[in-house]
């Protein structure tokens, strides 16, 4: 048996084989490649993430990593809010507005930025200063304004599939919980709370949104754009890291 | 004593003039021209308004206005969410959230925007239909979707000085309550429950927008821009009844 030509056009095309192209792939296939996409783009396979989870890093590169990162950190309320602003029923605002209160909290002092600055200051950063921005590269604005926009400006299908990173983010934390109590305990252990946080809080928020994008990519097309949204996300944060790896 | 010039190119001007037309009005002065737009532009002096509140209106009539303001209603969340992803803290999200939450409720079958629903069903509308949009006349459908776009693309500060006709919305919702229970007895009191609600919410609502317009309009020009952008969410409201009643 030969491979079947990718293309409709292709030589060998029938009209079976075209159908066959652009139909939709099933819900199990669909899922598969967004994973797919987490499991080879994903920004735990980057340099500098390998670096900080074998403990090589030192102090300057892990702060410096920290406050970049929150420049990214603090803006996943304002694309979330701009997602939220994209669905025309209240359930699902209802759904997306619990992201946005996970990050700013019910009050001062709660929330997963407030967590942020206290693992800058739990490894030595002035709160200040991590707020002021004034230490974050243009990589990194850049990567987080490309994210942005992206959450901005394309449709809610797409958008929602950029958040699928989520479905690779809490086997993430729980490698950096380790790598951080093993490696560099110059930080204090209090410090790790947003990391703990965002293990319960990541499965279920990519939970709710793979459910989404598999009822909402009803075609080949569709699907095609929704794992290209989630590539794009990849480049996002591998970008982010970049940026800091090469600072 | 002759009035002085307007323009500081008049050619009366001098210096002093110059400095007194470009300063900012005290915040006494703004206040009072961002309440100014609201006497002598806010809907409620529109025709088909005034017809409402003496009890000339049909049950067709207030059908009809009931179903397209039931377009602006829907989109209120959306409007909010796009303001909300324009603030850069966590406490401002949190206090814009709220608006969003008031009217998308807790949980299914709460909010503003099932308040509204039920008034509809009240005055014997089908809530399919209602949610359907297919009776929503175009010149509603321009109105609203310009007062969301204009809180997609224009600065937080116009956003918030927009939402400040707030600020009238509560002696309306007053005299509307009466006018509902005098004239139109064949509408069900339970559905006047969202114009209630309205009469505490507005009040918080308007107050908060209030103090961060005057905090964040520091020239004269910022100023002007938040009057201006009363007068443009005026100009939305009476829209939106210009349709209602030409239909």
């Amino acid at each position: 048996m030969t491979a079947a030509p990718t293309t409709a056009a292709g030589p060998a095309a029938t009209p079976t084989d075209s159908v066959i192209d652009i139909g939709p792939w099933s819900p199990a296939a669909f899922e598969a490649r967004l994973r797919a996409v987490g499991e080879e783009r994903y920004h735990d396979r980057h340099p500098f993430n390998l670096r900080m989870h074998e403990g090589t890093l030192s102090q300057d590169e892990l702060r410096r990593w920290i406050a970049n990162r929150f420049h990214y950190q603090r803006h996943i309320p304002v694309k979330d809010a701009l997602i939220t602003a994209k669905f025309d029923t209240p359930a699902l605002r209802r759904m997306w507005l619990r992201r946005i209160q996970d990050h700013d909290g019910a009050r001062d002092g709660e929330g997963g930025i407030e967590r942020w600055l206290r693992l800058g200051e739990a490894a030595g950063l002035d709160r200040e200063e991590l707020l002021s921005g004034a230490i974050v590269l243009p990589g990194v604005r850049l990567a987080v304004d490309g994210y942005v926009n992206f959450c901005r400006l394309r449709p809610a299908l797409e958008a929602v599939a950029a958040s699928l990173t989520e479905l690779s983010a809490p086997d993430l934390m729980r490698t950096r919980i380790d790598a951080f109590e093993r490696h560099y305990r110059w930080i204090e252990p209090d410090g790790l709370h947003y990391f703990r946080t965002r293990v319960t809080q990541g499965r279920r928020d990519s939970g709710e949104a793979l459910d989404l994008v598999l009822r909402w990519a009803r075609t080949r097309e569709d699907q095609e754009r929704a794992v290209a949204a989630l590539g794009f996300k990849c480049d996002v944060l591998w970008a982010l890291l970049d940026a800091v790896d090469h600072a």
